[in-house]
């Protein structure tokens, strides 16, 4: 069944690369706008990483830099989307402009682990057919939600690890780079800093708690990226993808590449995505909380996330957001940090772009 | 605050230890019934795995043996259960008596990697705290059930895989055994069995869910090992320990580790554990969807149960099956496969062993 889906999504690839060449522009006259209010409903939301984002902390270059990136990433997917592709190309696509950009914590860009390493973690999944992939700890993969991709498309396995998953990739021709492709000075400082904090904790463990915290908050949490999308045809995807947390230890796995916790979609409910402390949104199978609390309680997703988000996960003691689009094209950008980088387009092409808090 | 739960856990086993001496008799006389009946509740329920387990294929030795070693692991923990101890203790402990046998899938008698290697996954939930500990891909570790609680206890994380996992393992003084100690020759001979036929479907791509599905079904799905228990104190754990697929490849992951998936523990609800096809776990995140069903649309856990395990894993293309017990001492062994070994002790030492559908 899942080779039938993988032929049905490329053949919509296809007739929608078919149509790309008419390019039309991502925002609208009025006229237009009236005219695509009986074009079917489709939608696509992102964010770049949620955490102790403040203003003070930002220069003004960098923030455009961001909402620069943040607008780039977002215009392919809704280009995709509005030519009528599927979510799940809009998704994987949208995800690989963050990825490519050394500002999100996800492919390049990606944190170092304590042995200075970039293990990347990512996860796909299809709100059609409930189909996923996931894939934790490669060092090679330029684009991990690639290889999400490809195993839920060309495996009859849901998730991959480490060097087996490396393995796959190249039998499947995926673009595989040195590790050092995804060095970035500023990311190994953000090691150093860490690992000389780390020295500090060691001395003071009963102290751990802030030595382990601090930095985390402010270097780690940064940069997963998510994208969820809902298509023409009322099918919802999302994706994550993420380097995990700054000087990681004993190959651990976060919440990115679990389904149900970083990543889930369902056409019944809605495509999420979340960013934040991992192990929290674990513990709280987040993603899928929110739709189990739509489908179970008749929640909407406004009403769903913010149970979770604002509730559940502080209660829990965790901390992160999430994105989310429902099988409406309602948009849910849900977070209890200081700041999520974020940014929403309708079909209108409305775009909508923070990083603060309003 | 994962500090102050272990110590608080570390003092519960102790205090349990002290009254271990007593050794009160599992199965009790009808007065000493009636006495426990103003006892607090408690009991627990295990499985050795789903799949195509039918009488005919069975000789009725082997089926004693796993009878036997059924009922010996479930005593282990429904006598700390009543001498007091935490359920997730009791988890723990009884998920070591089926690791350490060669008839199920976890531990010693791990299935076979492609690579002809044993290749773990565990994991463990507390329902108290919704604190939990995974590992995946260890391949040195006596007890992965025991690591998975050392992640838990004593790591800020959640999950934790490979040679990290190992590492930490070490760090940690859990026995470390050589590779080697996992071989058992039937396990090695279902590889060499596997991969003749995988020969065979190379030739038949198209045709290769039959080739896959069948040995598959036959043989990796025997095994996993799972626990669920509720204590006197009112506290729910789960835990499932795993050797994987037989012949997987690519550093897959199944269900096993995956909080949400394979198990799930909430004091609100239900303690979970599952068995099965993973894939098909993961994606319908099926020990925290029986939760959510008894949460969020006040199911009983024998609903919920069914309402997974009869009609949306199926519905999925999946199969397999769980064992559960809720807030109340209510167990559910719910499976849509010819077979599950599995057994469950309520307080008053009432035992139920099973193999094949009733």
């Amino acid at each position: 069944m899942k080779k039938i889906i993988l032929l049905f999504s490329l053949s919509l690839f296809l007739s929608c690369n078919t149509s790309t060449n008419k390019e039309p522009e991502a925002k609208q006259t009025n006229n237009t706008e009236k005219q695509q209010d009986s074009v079917a409903n489709f939608g696509i939301v992102i964010h770049g990483g949620a955490g102790t984002i403040l203003k003070e902390n930002m220069s003004d270059s960098l923030e455009q830099e961001y909402k620069a990136k943040l607008e780039e990433a977002i215009k392919v997917g809704h280009k995709i989307l509005a030519n009528g592709g599927t979510a799940i190309e809009a998704v994987q696509r949208t995800i690989n402009i963050m990825e490519n950009s050394p500002l999100f914590n996800a492919g390049k860009g990606a944190v170092f682990t304590n042995e200075g390493k970039n293990e990347l973690d990512a996860s796909i999944m299809d709100g059609q057919t409930l189909n996923a992939g996931a894939v934790s700890g490669v060092t090679t993969v330029k684009n991990p939600i690639n290889l999400a991709w490809e195993v839920m498309g060309n495996s009859e396995h849901v998730m991959l690890s480490g060097k087996g998953a490396e393995q796959f990739a190249k039998e499947r021709g995926l673009e595989i780079v040195d590790p050092g492709y995804f060095y970035t000075e500023n990311r190994f400082k953000s090691l150093e800093r860490l690992k000389a904090k780390n020295t500090k904790k060691t001395e003071l463990d009963h102290d751990g708690k802030t030595a382990f915290v601090d930095p985390f908050i402010k270097d780690s949490k940064f940069g997963t990226v998510g994208c969820a999308a809902l298509d023409k045809n009322g099918n919802l995807a999302a994706g994550t993808s993420t380097g995990g947390m700054t000087n990681k230890k004993w190959g651990r796995i976060g919440d990115a590449p679990i389904i149900g916790a970083g990543t889930y979609a369902n056409n019944k409910t809605a495509a999420i995505s979340a960013t934040g402390w991992g192990e929290f949104f674990i513990r709280g199978v987040v993603a899928y909380d929110i739709s189990a609390l739509m489908e179970y309680k008749k929640m909407s997703l406004a009403q769903a996330a913010k149970e979770v988000i604002q509730k559940k996960n502080p209660e829990l003691g965790g901390s992160g957001g999430i994105i989310a689009i429902d099988h409406q094209g309602n948009v849910s950008m849900e977070f209890n940090t200081a700041g999520m980088y974020r940014a929403k387009m309708n079909k209108n092409g409305k775009l909508e772009i923070g990083i603060y808090k309003n």
